[in-house]
């Protein structure tokens, strides 16, 4: 169809139009609930959405605590925070990012948001439309279904192989589940280590090579580090920056959900680096990344919950952080134990190792979907489709280790007995 | 310059650099921080951002603090929490539209979101981005430099009269403060009652108007009820949807900010109606502003925190309310005592009543910012120019009633010694 440009009404943002599908989790939740409503008194073992289980650590909860009761009285009672956020949580996490990943980032190009989900979205927002997006496949889905709805793709291909215009980079067995750089030019690179949905996790050498490329091209990464603290190998990257030239085209973006059980809570942060200077900027120019973001962040949001913000300082102390770690260890000894049983029932199984998610092949070349409704149907386990997450998903399904320990043994105990291969 | 479209790299996006100047708060914050840097000791009384002062109430936060103690629980922990909002919260806020509006409003039509500021940015995207916007002028600044920012425009003029492309409503005296509909078609029409900054409340009679005027041309209204709690006569209309046919045209976005005190907890809400069709949607359609906004909201968003939102439903309890008339109460008092002071000393005051804004005219046809320097210069009070609003705000500034009694006795004090007229 033509583009209508006679002025007849409100029109809605034709973009959205091309987005596939409902976004994957809600999708996921409509088939369990179907099943579950037709299935009444049976247990089902969710382990689909990486949704935190165990409670918020004691250190966190005595933080938001302290911050409500501050807010009840009229001599400590603040109102509107910064945008960007509390400056002393912004020093903290200057300070978490020095000791623990020997990288420098001043406090001013942190900003703090209420989670990764929302500044994985609005990113994009601060570029050209006209930006060529490249992204791993399979990928967490915001990063393609923000840049879709905001018209930087065409329409999703009949054959399933994604939408026109977005550059995939497939990442499957054969590399290590970690994309060489792209042939072409590309403008906006995601990449997200450990990652969501595989568990791989890049090398600082595979890093570099984006890092080099994104120089070369004057291009964006867009790094998504929301489960660098599940890193156990201290040699792996937690962060982009402790790569060389990062900071002049790095975007760094994370998150208090999955380490500290923030995910209800709502609290992240992005880090832009002064030092990224686009094609289209010069240095201490009053238009640059840093600049765009603190503009669209000051605009557009109002700051994260002054309580979410107190419990964050509370995470950041070192107590906080020993809690966490208690957290940490539990779901990844989850991670192991559903290793172990995909491992012993013949399945091929990646992730689960530096990563809370496990990423398996489906058996018998199943279809992603397909061995979804299996593992509801039989088990009554839910997993995540690993074609949700972009064509080279298909023939995977994602498990993650965000769950109770009995969970996990239910589960477990349940696909040995209930799943036919 | 001609357009770009040669691949060289990230480009910012290029709306941004239309915007005229900072975002106006930020701006306010940065002339008075320099001031107070050069008069150490001075005490400055801040009537300029509307940020609310008193204590949150009782039951808020004893409904926070158990909301934390369930996030402490395994039992009773929850991670995500549905990215519209609490079952519980939406249908204690549907109760409440008919309780003391006479509104139906279902819970599925209402979106909890961390704050109107944030809605009020976000709902534009939902739309064509070649829809003409209409705004009030004056206006809150959010409404046009989000839609600057995302292309509805074209540049700043030199004169000061504003975007070209944006449909400015002149608001003035002649006018009582609430314009006449648009001569010309528009696609988004922005109305915000109780006005901020004027403080004027429309009519039944003058949103009538507008919503046989949006019937007409299928435009949608985008209807800011932040501050429908501050109104006192009842006869005024607290909300758009007691209007005969609004569910078909209006979008109503509001907030816990100013009447509970949740300016740092960040709380609010969207009512998009299933009644709202669109020029280009159909009845029951997979494209409709209610699946559109409910798609944005999964997409680019993952809900407010779960303790605001347990705030939210304490403060819409009866004690709730209740404590909450008591921080309106006081606040309209500091209105009260406001107008008294402004009128005594011959100024054209507006507002304050229904409203927690005087819009007063500066004295000797003053420039709003030059005012805005004299006021922070002489008796050391910040208030807000009205230019920072729109064209028809120059001459005018904004005095808001949220501080503490005190602060506002000693500004009225300090106005009615320093200010030399």
């Amino acid at each position: 169809m033509a583009e209508q440009t006679v002025a007849t009404g409100a029109r809605l943002n034709p973009h959205y139009r091309k987005l596939a599908a409902g976004y994957l989790f809600p999708q996921i939740k409509k088939r369990v609930n179907a099943f579950a409503a037709g299935h009444e008194g049976t247990r089902i073992i969710r382990l689909g959405i990486g949704d935190t289980a165990l409670p918020l650590t004691a250190t966190v909860i005595e933080h938001m605590h302290k911050g409500i009761d501050k807010l009840a009285d009229q001599k400590t009672y603040t109102g509107y925070g910064d945008e960007q956020g509390n400056t002393a949580l912004r020093e903290e996490l200057a300070k978490y990012y020095w000791k623990t990943r020997f990288v420098n980032v001043e406090k001013e190009e942190i900003f703090i948001s209420d989670g990764a989900k929302c500044d994985s979205g609005n990113i994009q927002s601060i570029f050209d439309v006209k930006n060529v997006v490249a992204v791993q496949d399979p990928a967490y889905p915001v990063y393609v279904d923000t840049n879709v709805a905001s018209g930087r793709s065409g329409g999703f291909s009949i054959d399933l192989s994604g939408y026109s215009g977005i550059v995939y980079m497939p990442c499957n067995a054969s590399n290590g589940f970690f994309p060489s750089v792209p042939e072409q030019h590309v403008d906006l690179i995601y990449i997200c280590s450990p990652n969501n949905p595989t568990g791989a996790v890049a090398t600082d050498e595979q890093l570099k090579r984006f890092v080099d490329y994104a120089r070369a091209e004057k291009a964006v990464i867009l790094f998504d580090s929301a489960y660098s603290m599940y890193i156990g190998d201290n040699w792996l990257p937690k962060s982009i920056y402790g790569i060389p030239g990062a900071r002049e085209c790095a975007i760094e973006i994370s998150s208090f959900s999955k380490w500290a059980g923030f995910t209800g809570v709502r609290l992240g942060w992005s880090i832009v680096p002064k030092a990224l200077i686009t094609a289209d900027s010069k240095p201490g120019d009053a238009h640059t990344a840093w600049s765009m973001w603190s503009r669209r962040q000051t605009t557009f949001f109002n700051g994260a919950s002054s309580i979410a913000q107190a419990g964050g300082i509370g995470a950041l102390t070192d107590k906080g952080l020993m809690e966490s770690q208690g957290l940490i260890d539990y779901y990844m000894e989850n991670a192991k134990i559903l290793r172990d049983c995909f491992r012993r029932l013949g399945f091929v199984v990646y992730g689960g190792k530096n990563s809370p998610f496990l990423w398996v092949m489906t058996p018998n070349s199943m279809k992603s979907w397909d061995f979804f409704d299996k593992m509801l149907n039989e088990p009554h386990v839910v997993i995540t489709p690993g074609s949700g997450f972009g064509p080279s998903g298909e023939g995977y399904f994602r498990v993650s280790a965000f769950a109770l320990r009995e969970d996990i043994l239910a589960g477990v105990e349940s696909i040995k007995s209930n799943l036919k291969l």
